[in-house]
């Protein structure tokens, strides 16, 4: 049997406790170590669990999948995802596999940011479309994830933003040396994703476009989202590019019509608790008038 | 302080090892039980946690929300949720009333159906917004799902349906003579909820309008998501009407523009494998000329 294990979002403890009996009990333990992260390393995860675990990047699940699934037909193997386990496709492909080869396969669930989001108080029956925001380079900074938020926002609907993470990364100088040497790994932070955002609805701005959000749009930034040192705040677009969220992984949402009670949460996370209702009923305006 | 504890989706072990040891701690602990069910009763739950549990209805919630805080300033409660705490409002109406008595809260997530949907092998990036169906009576049939279900659709995005559950609802005589006696739980079926689709569907084309569905269209009945029996069938609005899904939770899903590598996936569940990818092509014409 392969089994999916999701970890959930914190440390250790997030595991399930049915998960943390399967992981005991499989004769080897992968750790995907590509779309995602726990706020602790492998080590603590290894202490916790008192197993063995082999650090599975991308190029292991997509070109050493045959290993993974190796013996799974009469032994049990686990591959553990942060998060829930179908975050990300490479996950499909591994299951893909499995079944091609007449492996059952079972999903152990556990959290995900998508339905996590919801402890910001805004309703999680109101977001529309999820979006990724990539990180920019200097020739290349795509835009369309703002199209994505807009046509949310056009209809009411609020937008999970994921943010760009980094891992494993080559430099141009060490890929054309074919030197297998990698970039410390990069996590997008609130502040990053709402100066992208900024500069887009400027250049909108300067096309003339009708704007669909602007620096005033309520925004909420989460950070370590199911840690003890969690960080949510919420303010405008503007408000967030500035404060500190500590460190990774962080997530941005864009809020879209708001209902009373969902405001009510928001003001507990208020950047400028005093300015917040007022933000609100200009953001509105720019809002509807879209 | 206050935690929101998630309890996931399948039985007692679902729970998160850092949940229980927080169950295990509390001075009191309620039990949410009119948004959703597990697998497995109070009983279960309670021999499991070594924890006696006091059953939190609606009326509970709404109306004694000052004795679940009780003490809460100065000791530990927990509030239990099947799936993540934060699928449901009255858990923000909660969180607002402790806030205003100057306690804490946090939050333990767990597994919601809102991202494990995703174990179906439909992205959970490609899902629009997320649609309740509900009991039809005879006189009063809504028809604003299959609205957003087209909304959707013509975006080319996935429909998570959640299926309606009636817990504690009292007849009409009965509530006419203030007997607090209750109707048996109902939970609505894949099949209930494809039938009443269909009906709409059927209206629509009698009004002459263009469809965003048909009884052709590809969706994915799924029962006890995370369970050790869970069920997950993939086929036509119209297949899927009459497969057996056994017993309670179900939802449905309404597929989108689908990914290759999406197909692949639902294959593995199909009610037809023989017709699978001719249903597909069927379908996505009807899908593209909408």
């Amino acid at each position: 049997m392969l089994y999916l294990i999701g970890l959930g979002l914190g440390d250790a403890k997030d595991v399930t406790v049915r998960g943390l009996e399967v992981i005991r009990s499989c004769s080897r333990v992968y750790l995907e170590a590509y779309t995602s992260i726990l706020t602790v390393g492998k080590e603590a995860l290894e202490e916790f669990y008192g197993r063995e675990l082999i650090l599975a990047d991308r190029e292991t699940v997509e070109q050493e999948a045959d290993e993974i699934l190796r013996d799974a037909a009469v032994s049990d193997v686990a591959f553990l995802v942060v998060g829930d386990p179908f975050g990300a496709t490479t996950h499909s492909d591994l299951v893909l596999r499995a079944a091609k080869a007449g492996i059952q396969h079972r999903v152990i669930h556990n959290a995900s940011i998508l339905s996590a989001v919801g402890c910001c108080g805004l309703q999680l029956y109101n977001f529309g479309e999820t979006v990724s925001i990539v990180f920019w380079t200097e020739s290349w900074k795509p835009e369309s994830f703002y199209d994505k938020i807009r046509r949310n926002r056009l209809s009411g609907m609020h937008t999970l933003c994921l943010l760009d993470i980094k891992v494993k990364e080559q430099s141009i100088e060490n890929l054309m040396k074919g030197k297998k040497v990698f970039e410390p790994p990069r996590y997008m932070t609130v502040n990053q994703a709402a100066e992208q955002l900024l500069q887009i609805v400027q250049n909108r701005r300067e096309l003339g476009e009708e704007l669909a959000l602007t620096e005033n749009t309520i925004c909420v930034g989460l950070a370590r989202v199911g840690a003890s040192d969690q960080h949510i705040a919420a303010g405008t677009l503007q408000q967030l590019s500035t404060v500190d969220f500590g460190g990774p992984l962080h997530s941005l949402v864009i809020s879209g019509c708001m209902h009373p009670l969902e405001l009510d949460m928001l003001r507990l996370y208020a950047v400028e608790p005093s300015s917040f209702d007022q933000i609100n009923v200009e953001d509105s305006s720019t809002y509807l008038s879209s």
